[in-house]
């Protein structure tokens, strides 16, 4: 890795040691280096998304490195595409960062972006980007996806009576944030939540696996279970009724962390974000796919757009202007 | 428009108000609202390109206005897209902006985004986005181009004894730089000029046009003439020749604003970036487009990469990076 700055190398050389780190794939036609790159799909539609991370309002460089970055920078963005039920195929990243910035952190930046590409979607590359210079760090990401031919699972199709589920974990990214923020010895202790903050790891294939089940609603838990939950309610014209006995094991995982800090644990469940789960309805029980969690059933449309055990719930999670 | 700063209405009033200023187009399939959009295309490739523009890095907020801004966003992608020999078909835009932004910023960013879609990429639509707050306006747009079945036009293949030709402005954005920095009276007088630098207008649609008449390599200027002109003599392994007379033209129109601020024209021409005029090879003059202007030929490599009337030149221009 390089010692020198951003600054020392400039643009061309810092780019081209960065994405020399990444790899190739099937679905590039042409790559890196032209004006724009060109990905080859198995139909003539494709599915994109964005998403952007700022520094000290997304994220610290304190609590996390290149690498976390760039991991959590593919997590979040292939998340959106899987829950299209898509395959990803192809991301094009864009990068600011201080000058002063040592290209050894933009090697790590990018072996962040290749570990995430090879463990959560690895159909996907890569294929072009963007590197400047700013005051604060700012990551920006968009993904591309494949539907194969699959109709796009959306967030309006939700019926009365079908069954709501998530794969993925819900609260332990919210969790890992108020460790880190507690400081001292807290974050240590319970590292495993703190990496799901800093690295989350939703089950990307998953999202296939809805499509196929027939999921008739689907969404990543990007900002709260409850808040991304009324957006499917208010796109579908329903009510989502929550279990609270189903969520229970979602709770017991979170239970010491949340002793440690004095909080509860449901809390973190119900209102944490960025765990980038895939929280999706199904026809009835049986089409649930084994990765899928039942927690609730979607009911009548009410007053309001998500309940926990038939009463009203707080629709509140994280707002990305506000936070 | 609303008085209303972003604080105030969040992300998602502030989103809603600003998407409802746009268009959508027959490629999109699903439109902005859900995970990610899905956009259609007359066959199985898609061309990809992302660019960022920084407050005080690449636009000063007391030169260019929110619809500048959105306009130039556009302008810049889409002809990355063009310059591959594609139509542009889909945008997304991110951008992040101070809490205190008032929403009525946000719709006329939202407004240029329509205007130069409207006049440089009518076949084009904004699908998705990603609006956030940071210190500082940051704008990065992934632009999508769809080849129609055309080869894409790539910077490798330039072959010796070929015409080098350009459609669009040389030197007018940089013009107009100088003339925003000199200030005064200065940029009221060459209002033209600094025109372009705010919202340029490359001739999206010679792109298709280039990739039509054969042209073996293509880029749009956006560092410098010389500079993108290297580029392509690195990628085709040959030199460019540049014919000072075939750019008196370019030079002629500078001629004033560059006895005002008493420095020479040609510097603009050769020199200054950010035109987004595209720059093509093609395999003779017969085969260069009207809307093209032949500026120079492809000669065997030597030891520089560029020339102008077969003497070497220095390769300059803009580094995103070092500035």
């Amino acid at each position: 890795m390089s010692d020198k700055t951003l600054a020392e190398l400039g643009e061309s050389e810092s780019l081209r040691l960065t994405i020399g780190r990444l790899k190739s794939s099937d679905y590039v036609l042409v790559g890196p280096g032209d004006d724009a790159a060109v990905v080859t799909l198995s139909e003539n539609r494709f599915v994109v998304t964005t998403d952007t991370m700022i520094e000290d309002h997304d994220f610290r460089l304190d609590w996390s490195s290149g690498f976390d970055l760039g991991y959590k920078a593919v997590a979040t963005n292939v998340s959106d595409v899987a829950a299209m039920g898509a395959k990803p195929v192809a991301l094009v990243v864009s990068l600011a960062v201080p000058k002063q910035t040592k290209v050894s952190w933009l090697e790590a930046f990018a072996d962040g972006l290749s570990a995430a590409i090879a463990e959560l979607a690895p159909t996907a590359s890569v294929v072009g980007g963007d590197l400047a210079s700013s005051e604060k760090v700012f990551i920006s990401v968009t993904a591309h996806g494949d539907l194969e031919g699959r109709a796009p699972v959306m967030r309006s199709g939700a019926k009365v009576s079908q069954i709501i589920a998530v794969a993925g974990t819900l609260g332990k990214a919210a969790a890992g944030l108020d460790l880190l923020r507690a400081g001292g010895s807290a974050p240590e202790a319970f590292s495993d939540l703190v990496e799901i903050q800093l690295r989350p790891k939703p089950p990307i294939n998953q999202g296939i696996e809805a499509a196929l089940s027939r999921a008739s609603a689907m969404l990543d838990v990007s900002d709260s279970l409850v808040k991304d939950l009324a957006r499917i309610a208010e796109a579908s014209g329903v009510t989502m009724n929550l279990n609270s006995k189903d969520l229970q094991g979602f709770e017991a995982v979170l239970e010491q962390a949340a002793s440690r800090l004095s909080v509860n644990a449901i809390d973190w469940v119900l209102f944490g974000g960025e765990d980038h789960s895939l929280l999706a309805v199904f026809p009835d029980l049986d089409s649930v796919p084994r990765a899928f969690k039942p927690i609730g059933e979607v009911v009548e449309r009410s007053a309001s757009a998500v309940m926990l055990d038939s009463k009203p719930i707080e629709n509140k999670g994280w707002d990305s202007v506000r936070g």
